[in-house]
Protein backbone atom coordinates (compact mmCIF):
# COMPACT_ATOMS: atom_id res chain seq x y z
CA UNK A 1 0.00 0.00 0.00
CA UNK A 2 3.14 2.07 1.32
CA UNK A 3 5.12 1.16 -1.93
CA UNK A 4 1.71 1.75 -4.22
CA UNK A 5 1.14 5.35 -2.99
CA UNK A 6 5.22 5.85 -3.83
CA UNK A 7 4.93 4.43 -7.21
CA UNK A 8 2.31 6.16 -8.27
CA UNK A 9 3.61 9.39 -6.42
CA UNK A 10 7.09 8.56 -8.28
CA UNK A 11 4.82 8.56 -11.93
CA UNK A 12 2.89 12.15 -11.32
CA UNK A 13 5.95 13.52 -10.30
CA UNK A 14 8.14 12.94 -13.18
CA UNK A 15 5.25 13.28 -15.52
CA UNK A 16 4.47 16.58 -14.15
CA UNK A 17 7.98 17.93 -13.16
CA UNK A 18 8.81 20.12 -16.27
CA UNK A 19 5.24 22.05 -16.54
CA UNK A 20 6.76 24.79 -14.38
CA UNK A 21 9.58 25.01 -16.68
CA UNK A 22 7.01 25.11 -19.82
CA UNK A 23 5.27 28.17 -17.73
CA UNK A 24 8.94 30.22 -16.97
CA UNK A 25 10.13 29.13 -20.33
CA UNK A 26 6.65 30.73 -22.42
CA UNK A 27 6.81 33.74 -20.34
CA UNK A 28 10.66 34.74 -20.11
CA UNK A 29 11.40 33.61 -23.61
CA UNK A 30 14.58 33.26 -21.69
CA UNK A 31 16.51 29.79 -22.58
CA UNK A 32 20.26 31.05 -21.82
CA UNK A 33 20.75 28.35 -18.72
CA UNK A 34 19.36 25.46 -20.42
CA UNK A 35 21.00 22.96 -22.10
CA UNK A 36 19.92 21.93 -25.45
CA UNK A 37 22.10 18.46 -25.27
CA UNK A 38 20.15 17.39 -22.43
CA UNK A 39 16.66 18.07 -23.54
CA UNK A 40 17.61 16.26 -26.57
CA UNK A 41 18.59 12.99 -24.19
CA UNK A 42 15.52 13.28 -22.15
CA UNK A 43 12.69 13.45 -24.93
CA UNK A 44 14.80 10.60 -26.22
CA UNK A 45 14.37 8.40 -23.14
CA UNK A 46 11.05 9.86 -22.60
CA UNK A 47 9.55 8.61 -26.05
CA UNK A 48 11.85 5.42 -25.35
CA UNK A 49 10.07 4.57 -22.15
CA UNK A 50 6.48 5.69 -24.14
CA UNK A 51 7.18 2.81 -26.52
CA UNK A 52 8.44 0.19 -23.42
CA UNK A 53 5.62 1.02 -22.02
CA UNK A 54 3.68 0.04 -25.39
CA UNK A 55 5.36 -2.83 -25.76
CA UNK A 56 4.33 -3.99 -22.04
CA UNK A 57 0.75 -2.83 -22.49
CA UNK A 58 1.12 -0.32 -19.36
CA UNK A 59 -1.09 1.92 -19.38
CA UNK A 60 0.29 3.74 -16.54
CA UNK A 61 3.48 4.32 -18.36
CA UNK A 62 2.25 5.18 -21.65
CA UNK A 63 0.35 7.54 -19.60
CA UNK A 64 2.02 9.70 -17.29
CA UNK A 65 5.60 9.23 -20.28
CA UNK A 66 3.13 10.87 -22.96
CA UNK A 67 2.19 13.45 -20.42
CA UNK A 68 6.13 14.05 -19.34
CA UNK A 69 6.93 14.12 -23.03
CA UNK A 70 4.21 16.99 -23.54
CA UNK A 71 6.50 19.44 -21.76
CA UNK A 72 9.78 18.39 -22.19
CA UNK A 73 9.23 18.48 -26.47
CA UNK A 74 7.96 22.17 -25.66
CA UNK A 75 11.00 22.74 -23.65
CA UNK A 76 13.08 21.45 -26.22
CA UNK A 77 11.20 23.59 -29.09
CA UNK A 78 11.87 26.50 -27.22
CA UNK A 79 15.45 26.02 -26.47
CA UNK A 80 15.57 25.55 -30.51
CA UNK A 81 13.33 28.81 -31.18
CA UNK A 82 15.21 31.55 -28.44
CA UNK A 83 18.52 30.30 -28.59
CA UNK A 84 19.77 33.36 -30.25
CA UNK A 85 17.73 35.68 -28.49
CA UNK A 86 19.45 37.79 -26.77
CA UNK A 87 19.88 38.43 -22.88
CA UNK A 88 17.66 40.97 -21.58
CA UNK B 1 15.08 -7.94 -28.07
CA UNK B 2 14.22 -5.09 -30.41
CA UNK B 3 12.06 -3.54 -26.81
CA UNK B 4 14.68 -4.88 -24.83
CA UNK B 5 16.80 -2.22 -26.14
CA UNK B 6 14.42 0.25 -26.54
CA UNK B 7 14.06 -0.18 -22.66
CA UNK B 8 18.14 0.01 -21.76
CA UNK B 9 17.88 3.10 -24.03
CA UNK B 10 15.32 4.47 -22.46
CA UNK B 11 16.98 4.02 -19.15
CA UNK B 12 20.36 5.04 -19.85
CA UNK B 13 18.81 8.34 -21.29
CA UNK B 14 16.91 9.26 -18.27
CA UNK B 15 19.70 8.11 -16.38
CA UNK B 16 22.34 10.22 -18.25
CA UNK B 17 20.43 13.18 -19.12
CA UNK B 18 20.86 15.76 -17.35
CA UNK B 19 25.02 15.29 -17.41
CA UNK B 20 25.48 18.03 -19.82
CA UNK B 21 23.01 20.74 -17.74
CA UNK B 22 24.89 19.47 -14.81
CA UNK B 23 28.58 20.11 -16.39
CA UNK B 24 26.83 23.63 -18.39
CA UNK B 25 25.61 24.75 -15.05
CA UNK B 26 28.77 24.09 -13.09
CA UNK B 27 30.49 26.03 -15.61
CA UNK B 28 28.51 29.32 -16.03
CA UNK B 29 27.01 29.38 -12.37
CA UNK B 30 23.90 30.45 -14.45
CA UNK B 31 20.63 29.56 -12.94
CA UNK B 32 18.58 32.36 -14.40
CA UNK B 33 16.18 30.21 -16.78
CA UNK B 34 16.43 27.05 -14.89
CA UNK B 35 12.75 26.39 -13.02
CA UNK B 36 13.22 25.77 -9.17
CA UNK B 37 9.84 24.09 -8.67
CA UNK B 38 10.48 21.81 -11.59
CA UNK B 39 13.85 20.39 -9.88
CA UNK B 40 12.42 20.01 -6.81
CA UNK B 41 9.47 17.84 -8.42
CA UNK B 42 11.49 16.27 -10.50
CA UNK B 43 14.43 15.40 -7.84
CA UNK B 44 11.06 13.60 -5.54
CA UNK B 45 10.64 11.90 -8.48
CA UNK B 46 13.42 10.31 -8.85
CA UNK B 47 13.74 9.49 -5.09
CA UNK B 48 10.62 8.23 -5.54
CA UNK B 49 11.55 5.90 -8.69
CA UNK B 50 14.82 4.62 -6.41
CA UNK B 51 12.63 3.64 -3.18
CA UNK B 52 9.99 2.22 -5.77
CA UNK B 53 12.46 0.08 -7.13
CA UNK B 54 14.46 -1.48 -4.01
CA UNK B 55 10.87 -2.06 -3.16
CA UNK B 56 10.54 -4.45 -6.28
CA UNK B 57 14.23 -5.44 -6.07
CA UNK B 58 14.78 -4.08 -9.53
CA UNK B 59 18.48 -3.62 -9.98
CA UNK B 60 18.41 -1.48 -13.38
CA UNK B 61 15.20 0.89 -12.03
CA UNK B 62 18.05 1.61 -8.80
CA UNK B 63 21.06 2.11 -10.65
CA UNK B 64 19.46 4.43 -13.56
CA UNK B 65 17.35 6.59 -10.91
CA UNK B 66 20.35 5.94 -8.69
CA UNK B 67 22.71 7.96 -11.55
CA UNK B 68 20.18 10.28 -12.54
CA UNK B 69 19.85 11.54 -8.54
CA UNK B 70 23.52 12.72 -9.00
CA UNK B 71 22.69 15.06 -11.58
CA UNK B 72 19.07 15.93 -10.01
CA UNK B 73 20.47 17.00 -6.84
CA UNK B 74 23.63 18.89 -8.09
CA UNK B 75 21.30 20.86 -10.49
CA UNK B 76 18.99 21.99 -7.28
CA UNK B 77 21.90 22.58 -5.37
CA UNK B 78 23.22 25.02 -8.15
CA UNK B 79 19.82 26.48 -8.55
CA UNK B 80 19.45 27.44 -4.77
CA UNK B 81 23.22 28.53 -3.96
CA UNK B 82 23.61 30.96 -7.77
CA UNK B 83 19.75 31.65 -7.41
CA UNK B 84 20.63 35.57 -6.58
CA UNK B 85 23.47 35.46 -8.28
CA UNK B 86 23.53 38.81 -10.70
CA UNK B 87 23.19 37.72 -15.00
CA UNK B 88 26.43 38.53 -16.24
Amino acid sequence: MLFEFIGYLAGICTAVCFMPQTIKTLRTRDVKSLSLTSYIIYNLGIFSWTLYGLHLKSVQMVLFNSISLIFSLSILYMIIKYKNKKAN
